[in-house]
């Protein structure tokens, strides 16, 4: 199957006035990551100019120079760019500072900026920047809305020219890890930290080794059961830490450059340390203390709750279970473990609270979770450009009692005791040829990469950014592009579960509504609505769950009158009469907000539309379709939800729309 | 896989007094169907009392005689049995006379009935006795609750022991056609009517023939385009006759004795004559011209309707569509056309009124089809003995304006000029060692077999046969079984969707309850519930379903105070309040029949566990462990229906039971 090149595509840039810097390259390093540099570099100026630039043995007089310095400022992974008298120096202590600089530079003759007396510094504000790929070995993708897996066919792994290109945008973005394989590890994934798979592993690692991107596994916490016939997997049994050293000896003998393993355990039917009366942190410290010698890293996933939930009843709280598990453990977890908190207390929804733990975890490393696969919105049909709502999780203050108390400054290792390592989001990536499926959906993809460096760009930075690369260079492209994008999560929260409350979806797929798909279920995802009224209690009286949070946010939360209307349902079971801080009331905010993004999609079908011939056909045609769909499901959601709350509450539209 | 007889397992019947008329057997007759019946006769022997009978050469003085006679009342299939002076005559104008008098004979020594003076002549009271099979080519059966199938694996049609155990069961009950795959043809189940399967279809219709079972194939309508290549499949086109008729002239040169075939046509997806304009008899026609030379026959299903219907469109019902594509075909069938008609207008629900089309298609072939794969109703878990609901639908008058105007005497061709011609079901059967899965689900394979072929026999009748030919001889085996089998429709009924309004199931599985599963979908069955009331208005105000049937139903039917409460949801939107025939309000009733469900199947395992003592300890177990499914069912029925209606209405249940 042939792909596209997304953001890669060095279009050509008529007008450049700075095109000579672009003749010349000089540098002293070798290696492989500066190859991948200098091909980039290569590639890009044949396509962006005509003709590639050439390596030279000595400084140009007006060109690039690349160079190691030794500048403590820049760290592992930061750049610097100056403009000299005709000359670009990027400078870096690693080769892969340089790698990065040089996409810099490239990114910023794809937008156009001027060269001369360019001078900047980049430094990644986090330290772990990471996608996790839901691949599994059979070709398939949980959660993929964008063909098969390009890293698995037929039970092998594949390293390819696509993989390189993967690569390539990875690090052009900066991310620095990946893990290609499903969290839920099941049939020959299992053999990963086998012989059977060591070699194309190997082959993969190199491949990312030169791209600055640390290989990580999913791990089947059942492997020593599965693969070593060991009758238990009991963390504290002496026979299974044994299995696990031995079996991880072999592992970091044949690729010592593994990053380590992601782990999903106790949830959703995966085995665990549960299973054994033990703890999370005796499972991850077992696993950790066997790749503490090759600087392995495990990450646990903090996405342990009971999905065997009686819905009748009201005092257990899904969304209380990560906290509830985790938090009393804090300072248990070795130093090589990394708890990995998803970035709300239910799962990926439009709009969920953050998860408490950012800020109370004190003593533990962790990062944060979010998903750019857009399983609950709208699945890479509907557009949901999700950078706009990372920024707010983001900069959501914890409260924690530090200066620095944002959740962005925790991943910065800046606050908490330096405990806060970085970010991770579940890819959305596929094998069709433009990797996302819709074209617009890469923009979350480019997006998480850059706000993972650089938690101060903003989401218009971004889109701009990321819509120079892509798309011709037209002043109406890039603002109607950029207004699609930027309306787009919020039209997404206006036809779909409303306030907060989120699901609503369809069981299993969690595409388009079921009001009561998750209802009666055994999920622990509810929406209590009755005649009178709707949400779930997470107050004192209900399950507790807003006093998890640090004051104010806790008082906040609890108090109807305060708690933030996006959020009223997930914290309070109201009256459909209930007034909203906007002064509306519940059920008329309902009606008004799905009619509305009924509208805001029709409106952004004829924006698209507007820009017919000024973008490719294949592009404009492929977005178009996806358009077109979104508009069918923003009805039915509209029809849908409007009719249930309609038929269940008896009120009537004040303005007297239809209702069915 | 190992499996069991089912009621052929022929018990040892001990303290019979009448085991010397089985020690010696005499017929004139030779060939298959008689080797079949001395085969059946000494393996019964053997097994009940411990001795073979013997064949002899000579009339015995005491002992079985079977021969052929002609007297027309017998027909082609009746038999008849007199004892006089020790000896048992059994005759019959064909050899499958006597193999049906031979299985008659064996019931009555399980049920202990005596042989003297015993005096019986049987002839079947319908036409075509018949048995649908879902089964795919993959080994898959849709809707199979008992394992995959014994026909098909890798691919390939099986022939073995266990065929011949099928047929001598569907023989023994007097069921004589069989159609051995899924109506919607896929994959290679096209190819049956090619060289690729003729072979082994040879070896199933010789071993089907020696039992008197027609084999039918289910057709893939698109086969000339699929197989032949052909770019239409429009009946009128002459290529697409030529092919057709060329293809069932090799297919009947390999098979001479094929039945037929049976074919869905433009319905759920399937391909058919509307693509090109056609109606449906242009389809049928066309195929049944192809095979007429060779006495073949099409089965055509009437099962035809949008099934991408707008829920938001109150106009369009699909239950109507049946009646409304074929009623004004009555007449343009040729004479080897059957339409099969299923007993419903929706699809197998626990309850449903008679399709219209029955007493209105008066130049026509049909049959009727019914279920006993228990799809909606309880998916062979919960028990559901369907022969009192079988009985209710031909006990059913359609006031056609003849004298005997019931649907059992028009598909006995008693009414309507002869167009009806018997009765189809739905199986239940797979390759799990029991045949059915739980092993009360053998009564309705058993029982649809002895209405298809007599009527009048009673509910209470046929589970006693069935009882005594399954289970231990003993008195409270006998009436607790019967106890079951006979309160589990009405108790299936109770817990589950209310009124007749039918569905309410969850999507594509159909087991356990979605209230509103299929309310804002596209399957055109909707139960309309808002905060006042529910139903579907199929009155002359509504969509006019009513005004369908003959005088008085329609009127019956229309008006809201003569229409049976179990079908008010099916004909009516009424308001909660409204008051049943039976004095209760609906909310009340539904209320009170759920927690009653409940309540039922709780009795109905205290009965079963009486039984623990004096049944065979894995038939006992297998059934208990169904019936504690069936519990939890039944639970989650009650709640959740509960819980709908009481949030959606807000009337309390006036006995305070707990609702969620």
């Amino acid at each position: 199957m042939s792909w596209e090149q997304a953001w890669l595509k060095y279009q050509a840039v008529k007008g450049y006035l700075d095109e000579a810097y672009f003749k010349e390259v000089y540098t002293l390093e070798e290696g492989k990551i500066i190859e991948n540099a200098l091909a980039e570099l290569r590639l890009a100026t044949n396509k962006m100019f005509g003709a590639a630039i050439e390596r030279v043995n000595h400084l140009p007089t007006k060109g690039i120079h690349l160079s190691l310095v030794s500048k403590e400022c820049l760290a592992k992974e930061g750049f610097q760019l100056e403009e000299k008298n005709g000359l670009i120096a990027i400078m870096a202590n690693t080769q892969i500072g340089l790698l990065y600089g040089v996409y810099e530079l490239l990114r910023r003759v794809a937008c156009k900026n001027k060269m001369a007396l360019l001078s900047l510094t980049r430094v990644p504000d986090k330290e772990l920047r990471m996608l996790n790929h839901w691949d599994n070995i059979d070709g398939s993708i949980e959660r993929g809305y964008s063909g098969d897996s390009f890293f698995f066919e037929n039970k092998q792994i594949v390293v390819n020219e696509r993989t390189r290109d993967y690569a390539r945008l990875l690090a052009s973005v900066g991310i620095n890890a990946t893990v290609i394989n499903n969290v839920n590890v099941k049939q020959e994934a299992t053999e990963f930290i086998t012989n059977t798979y060591f070699e194309s592993l190997k082959k993969l690692v190199e491949l990312f080794d030169s791209y600055g991107i640390k290989l990580f596994l999913s791990l089947n916490y059942a492997a020593c059961m599965e693969l070593g016939g060991l009758k238990s997997a009991d963390p504290l049994d002496e026979t299974v830490i044994a299995w696990w050293h031995e079996r991880m000896k072999l592992v970091y003998q044949e690729l010592p450059t593994l990053g380590g393993f992601l782990v999903k355990a106790d949830s959703e039917g995966r085995p665990g340390p549960f299973t054994y009366g033990r703890n999370q942190a005796d499972g991850a410290n077992m696993l950790a203390k066997a790749i503490a010698p090759y600087n392995g890293i495990i990450i646990w996933r903090c996405f342990v709750y009971n999905c065997q939930q009686d819905w009748r009843d009201r005092t257990i709280d899904r969304a209380r279970a990560a906290y509830d598990y985790f938090y009393e453990l804090d300072g248990a977890f070795l130093d090589n473990v990394i708890l990995q908190i998803k970035n709300g207390p239910l799962d990926f929804q439009v709009r969920e609270p953050f998860m408490p733990l950012f800020g109370k975890l004190k003593k533990t490393n962790h990062i944060m979770e979010v998903q750019i696969a857009q399983e609950y919105t709208g699945q890479q049909i509907d557009l949901c450009y999700l950078i706009p709502w990372f920024k707010e999780l983001l900069d959501s203050r914890t409260y924690c009692g530090e200066e620095n108390d944002t959740i962005k400054d925790l991943l910065k290792g800046k606050c908490c005791n330096h405990f806060g390592r970085g970010i991770a989001a579940v890819a959305n990536t596929g094998n069709s040829e433009n990797w996302t499926g819709n074209d617009l959906a890469a923009a979350n993809f480019y997006g998480f990469g850059r706000l993972a460096w650089d938690s101060e760009l903003t989401s218009e930075e971004i889109a701009k950014e990321w819509i120079c690369q892509t798309f011709p260079d037209e002043e109406e492209v890039l603002d109607t592009v950029s207004r699609l994008l930027l309306m787009s999560w919020n039209t997404y929260e206006k036809y779909t579960a409303p306030l907060g409350i989120g699901f609503m979806v369809t069981p299993h797929y969690h595409y388009g509504p079921n009001i009561d798909g998750y209802e009666y279920s055994r999920w622990g995802t509810y929406h209590r609505a009755d005649h009178f009224g709707i949400g779930v209690d997470r107050t004192k009286k209900g399950t507790g769950y807003a006093s998890l949070y640090y004051p104010p946010l806790s008082q906040m939360y609890e108090n109807v009158d305060t708690c933030p209307d996006e959020l009223l349902l997930f914290f309070h079971h109201v009256s459909y009469n209930h007034i909203l801080q906007n002064k509306n009331t519940v059920i008329q905010h309902i009606y008004d907000t799905h009619f509305e993004g009924v509208k805001d999609v029709e409106r952004m079908i004829q924006m698209w539309k507007g820009l017919e011939h000024k973008l490719p056909s294949k592009e404009f045609h492929r977005v178009e379709a996806c358009f077109h769909k979104q508009l069918d499901n923003a009805k039915e959601w509209c029809d849908q939800i409007n009719s249930y709350f309609y038929r269940k509450s008896a009120i009537n539209d004040k303005r007297g729309r239809k209702i069915y």
